[in-house]
């Protein structure tokens, strides 16, 4: 059955926070910094007291930051009180899924303009209680006690992707090298260089104090280096993982009626998916995820188009198999054909289906519960042609987010169209 | 502006676990025990299958059990993956929230039928770490180093209200034998007993064993009583904080044209608001919240009903004080007038503004992510006239629950109607 909103929504404004690590700020600093980008942004300018409530995406301020119940916190810091305030928690889906709670307050009648934001301040603790932490958004009761966190879970996703299909690690790079180099173009990205950049960043200062120089003559050369890219859970080494992150990214949405009232280029919200799966360990196949595929397939026939028609898409590529997998659970690729699509530059900036050109969760960065709206920040920059360098040539009239918590127990799948 | 829901909601079904403290129990085996007295409990029975997606209040599992991302569980437990499942989180009032986020889903066209759920799974932890562990309710930057914890927030707001009315601890402590005797007559209960048969259970050992036998003549003895119910926060006692509870509720929401196809006697929900709110140290007057006044006034609007047609309530008890000031938040009593209505017998079963007559958060027990949808739960079996024992005289066409998270950084209200 076809699930239409009954009543269309557009996006009008868009904003993020810098990504990266910043141990100076709170939770509601990155807040702050998204919305104001967002709300200096909007093309004919709003009136703030508008907005009639708000959506927080936040996957755990409580283990964090010690600070549940964010939501009235950043309706207060943005000026909002006493709008209402709604934090929506799904891990590291939490932000498409706060997406998709705007669409609806906007559909239902109870309002009209709606912010949706999502942030996560993570980089304050340790790696270690930062793995840990994470590993809440699985099944504490089955997986964790078995030894897994989530580089584990996705090591089991690509060796059994290997087994089945025949991906190599250098597949993997192919994914790696493109997302940086996505990143490379973004200022806003954590890891804002290419691989081969962060490569001459080792190789140069040995040359200068006389060192011994890595012999590495090319990417490959440096990501198969145990030292420089070491192992973290075979086959997963460090430059297949997303980073540890600190980001906020808001956008505001309104009901399609007002959307020109605020900008000559909204980006409508044609589509909109979200399933929920079973935990790894119960899974027949650990190559696809069910959640995304059938979220996708709900925006698919809500917005009345297919696979083929996007122009562009963000995926959740948490690890570099993620967005081998996402490719092909949105219907992109068939299974087992989305693995060399980077190396052939399928899924390339200049290529017939640019995939993550932000840099994705792997270079831009990955606080989690940011994460589903940063996406929508990429589609509404790519769709306006206002991304700058990492500009696709290509009109994007369609994009896709897809955006996943925990290792596909939830999916959240929205498509953008710009008219 | 009053808002309407674009499509009208119904409730059809309506359960809860147990309440108390149960150290051998999950968040999810609280769940299920909801979901299944809820389901069993459908007059006409229904096909889970036809759920399109859930709800599930939660404060923080996070904290209490390490467990963050626990909609996708609560979905599988109950055998419903891969429906949407979506956490809500607004602190205590994360059950009305999602009882919000719920009539939102259906009335935006993208469900038909919802369920919502709460749960909080608490006393496992330490006293003390629960303490901890609810402060991350309130500002964890301005208000927790200040050295405040909740009952010291809801001490500052009962003195204030002292100082300001006239509010003595008698006061108080009507509204705690009363919704004690409520509880008592609520098999779901934390604590099913009177003060005074706790009393009793007091001194009856004593005298068994030919020990000296405390002199209490009456529950305000017993009360007034430092080694029986000892201060906790001046000038609020034990009896005056709600328990630390283990819990969790269900309510099955469909649309308003589908409810008959379910029961006979389904409660319509008429009225919803929900607004965000300063936290406590940032407002100018500590006897009144105003997320609650303005939610409550959002849903008479919607509801098109006044205070005075509400004929039973369930508000938020966290403590003693909090019902007084909620009645009056609420519009049932005029500001300074509501701390009377216990002893006047206004507020009690037989009153003639019956309020928690679960035996409220105070005696039935606060699991917070539960509250909300618990207070449903009530209504529901209230209005069918399936109280049992505790069954309100009159006729109660006309509900309504009110919900806190906080001391009032959210609160939602919500309107129900039997036709």
């Amino acid at each position: 059955m076809t699930r239409k909103l009954g009543r269309g929504v557009a996006v009008v404004g868009a904003g993020m926070s810098k990504f990266g690590a910043f141990p100076d700020k709170t939770g509601r600093d990155l807040f702050v910094e998204a919305y104001r980008e967002m709300a200096h942004g909007i093309d004919k300018g709003f009136d703030p007291r508008e907005i009639d409530a708000i959506y927080v995406g936040n996957f755990s301020s409580d283990l964090f930051e010690k600070q549940a119940h964010n939501a009235p916190i950043m309706v207060d810091v943005v000026g909002l009180t006493p709008r209402s305030a709604t934090r929506v928690e799904d891990a590291c889906a939490s932000g498409g899924v706060a997406l998709r709670q705007g669409l609806m307050a906007i559909a239902s009648g109870l309002a009209d303009m709606v912010l949706v934001g999502g942030f996560e301040r993570m980089t304050a603790l340790p790696t270690a209680e930062v793995t840990d932490t994470l590993a809440a958004a699985a099944d504490g009761l089955y997986e964790i006690p078995a030894g897994f966190t989530f580089p584990g879970f996705y090591a089991a996703i690509a060796s059994a992707y290997m087994h089945k299909y025949g991906l190599t690690p250098e597949h993997l790079m192919h994914v790696a090298i493109k997302n940086h180099a996505n990143g490379a173009l973004n200022p806003k990205a954590q890891f804002g260089v290419t691989i081969a950049a962060w490569m001459q960043g080792r190789v140069e200062p040995a040359k200068k104090k006389n060192k011994p120089v890595p012999a590495w003559q090319n990417e490959f050369d440096f990501l198969h280096d145990d030292a420089a890219n070491p192992m973290v859970a075979w086959p997963l080494r460090l430059f297949d993982c997303s980073p540890i992150t600190d980001g906020a990214a808001c956008v505001l949405l309104v009901a399609e009626e007002r959307a020109r009232d605020f900008t000559e280029a909204p980006l409508y919200v044609i589509g909109s998916g979200q399933a929920s799966g079973m935990p790894l360990h119960a899974r027949a196949d650990l190559t696809s995820i069910d959640a995304a595929q059938i979220a996708a397939r709900q925006a698919y026939d809500m917005a009345n188009v297919t696979a083929a028609d996007i122009r562009l898409a963000e995926v959740h590529d948490c690890f570099t198999i993620a967005e081998i997998v996402a490719t092909e659970d949105l219907g992109f690729f068939a299974p087992g054909r989305g693995y060399g699509m980077a190396e052939d530059g399928v899924t390339a900036r200049d290529g017939a289906k640019p995939i993550n050109t932000s840099g994705g969760l792997k270079s831009k960065g990955h606080p989690v519960g940011a994460s589903g709206v940063a996406q929508v920040v990429e589609v509404w920059k790519q769709a306006r042609g206002e991304a700058g360098e990492r500009q696709v040539k290509q009109d994007v009239t369609l994009a896709l987010t897809h955006n996943v918590g925990g290792t596909g127990q939830t999916c959240a799948v929205h498509i953008f169209e710009r008219r």
